[in-house]
């Protein structure tokens, strides 16, 4: 088994499971800086509860920040997610052996249609 | 953006989000049924610990528990990875794009060295 640096996924998989931190990473997945109030502006909350959720984005090393004047922007960092998916992949063959027990089962029954 | 069910979602990387619970999910990897006390025995926690992290990755639907007689069985459901991981790699390109830049550069660097 692949050794992961643990606290790092444990991280990343948190800030994902929340649907409000994935809508502003899909927000940002142009990978194009946007300033944390027109992150905030779409959504049904305060701006102190999106800026909450742009914290746990950044601990987790998903955004990272920039101020210039008053003006704070976020951008993405998919880097943490590539060890996410790492991981996933790992338990990659079971789906494809259920798709392949598909595929075979479908085959069967098409034979058997065709008797 | 391709739209998954989120709560779902929510579930999945919850339940990914701690050691203990991947470290379980990895000592299944091989498909085959464990029992709960043969899961629990290396583990540095009671039972009853381990338990209630087997109902998280069982409310995700990452495990299935069968009851035979006294002893309850667990076998990985690796289904809910596959969303997770369909929902990473909408940002792959990413990390793709640091490493072809990484490659750029290694390549500027080495024809520099080349002159």
């Amino acid at each position: 088994m692949v050794k992961f640096h643990d606290a790092a996924l444990d991280r990343t998989f948190s800030a994902l499971a929340d649907p409000t931190r994935r809508a502003l990473l899909a927000r940002l997945e142009n990978g194009e800086d946007m300033s944390v109030s027109d992150l905030a502006r779409p959504l049904p909350m305060s701006l102190p509860a999106v800026m909450k959720h742009l914290d746990v984005l950044a601990d987790a090393g998903l955004i990272e920040r920039h101020k210039s004047g008053r003006t704070v922007s976020c951008r993405i960092n998919a880097a943490p997610m590539e060890d996410a998916m790492k991981w996933l992949i790992h338990y990659q063959r079971f789906w494809e052996q259920s798709l392949e027990r598909l595929a075979k089962f479908l085959e069967r029954k098409k034979a058997e249609k065709g008797k």
